[in-house]
């Protein structure tokens, strides 16, 4: 069983700082440390972990632990939203678990550091029912300096811990998601209004797919023009649905696709459903991947 | 390093001597039998084996031993051609080897059999480099009954081992080959002339793709027609341009694709391959996929 889990914490200017949260998550049996990433104008800091529900929680917990100790948002500055000195923590199923026992870790998870360490949790994402508060950013918005004021309405309630911000530490938002991929796609044209009528036609926010954020962006050096998107569910809004309408409405205007690229990390599966579709691959199953039949034997 | 290695070996009639081999091969310290089926019509067993070339090795030798000591080709009857008591010892690259070192190692394992059983070998398909000894039909045509005359003639003198047959145990055809993909196409017609055209269209044997075995059929219970391949190098001849020739041919006659199919196992590669195809994506690389990212960390 192996979970995803990128806890993104408001520290990314004191490397001894982040060093040490880093150290605390591998000093845990079982987990598995793949990225840790600090941004300075940001003061953000991002850690990239896997390991087994039990593994991922100690390690969520001792990140915690240091966290609160050695960061203070009321003298933290810094470009990005944040609401909590560790800001979001999302788990993501990988391999041999489900998103409900993704959700369960997160409550999981969430009333835990609710009740160790005073801080308000928020669960987000698949983890919570509440529509208001599925969005990271309807959670942020306000930022830590808001939290007391916010607080104090009754639809802001935690789902976890005290009804009022942690004096430093602020308030932390706990979920559980799909792996998110990042796609571009890129335009034969120079046209920025193509790209921009596309991404509007495809995401979500002006009516297009459930599951994209879309925006259009020129590439100046290149001199074409780039729709770029996250695709934050990838079972439910598929990249070769996206790809086909993009086609479909580049060609209204007369532009084709000069190529699409993945930005960093891929679900295996989400290349197969693209196989499987533009192949009409019927009855296919994972277990006929033969790296997969390896890994099971 | 991951080698697969399927030996074939002409026993499927007595559960007793087929058991026996499977043992040796489990026996084997860091190999896994992922599989192990035997045909009674054909007396003909196939082991299907994973581990590193060490352990592939020595699974090879400790079978030959266990199939030389007990099978007599010369009271052997079954449906299948064969040439030996093992037949063909085919090894294929599957994870973190080339296919150079597969060669390499079925002329080890080929030189040893030879040395150690005075069993004559023939190297086949990559591990050869003589154009008339790449094909396995080639090398068994006549058989074990035909291989004291066959290998009179010295263009059929063996690559290792002694210049004619052993008594009992025939000779065997040892070398090292792509993973091979079943892949059927069933068309939304039950014109059996188009399945069979487009058949000859793409098989290598009548001017098609080089790595490319088609045929026709009719699936009588569906009433459509398949055209059923195995494709025996999906690097050189990939999937996605196999499918695209036959929707193309099977176009010029006014009949569409109903569905494709998978039979058993494919390397992820070979999906890989379509996606990054039909979704034009530039500069992938297999460590962008998470699963591979997750195996090297």
């Amino acid at each position: 069983m192996l979970i995803e889990c990128i806890p993104n914490v408001s520290e990314g200017r004191r490397p001894e700082v982040v060093a040490g949260m880093a150290d605390a998550i591998r000093a845990v049996d079982g987990v598995r440390l793949l990225d840790a990433s600090s941004d300075a104008s940001h003061n953000r800091s991002v850690f990239t972990l896997v390991g087994s529900a039990a593994a991922v929680e100690q390690a969520v917990l001792a990140l915690f632990e240091r966290a609160v100790a050695s960061i203070d948002l009321r003298i933290h500055k810094g470009e990005h939203p944040r609401v909590g000195a560790v800001d979001v923590v999302p788990f993501v199923p990988i391999e041999g678990v489900t998103m409900a026992e993704c959700v369960a870790l997160a409550k999981r998870v969430g009333a835990a550091i609710a009740e160790r360490f005073k801080v308000p949790v928020y669960l987000y994402e698949e983890a919570s029912a509440n529509p208001a508060r599925k969005n990271l950013e309807d959670i942020r918005r306000g930022e830590f300096e808001g939290l007391v004021a916010k607080m104090a309405s009754e639809s802001w309630a935690p789902d976890y811990g005290p009804s009022s911000p942690h004096p430093s530490a602020g308030a932390s938002v706990v979920g559980a998601r799909m792996p998110l991929i990042a796609y571009n796609i890129n335009l034969a044209t120079d046209r920025l209004d193509v790209a921009k009528k596309i991404a509007a036609a495809i995401r979500q926010s002006s009516g297009g797919f459930r599951y994209v954020k879309a925006a259009g962006f020129k590439l100046e050096d290149r001199g074409i023009v780039q729709v770029s998107m996250n695709l934050t569910n990838y079972e439910k809004t598929p990249i070769f649905r996206v790809f086909e309408v993009v086609k479909r409405e580049a060609e209204r205007h007369g532009v084709s696709i000069l190529e699409s690229e993945i930005v960093g990390l891929v679900p295996s599966a989400a290349l197969n459903a693209a196989a499987e579709f533009y192949l009409q691959i019927e009855g296919f199953k994972p277990e006929q991947v033969l790296e997969n039949k390896l890994r099971q034997a």
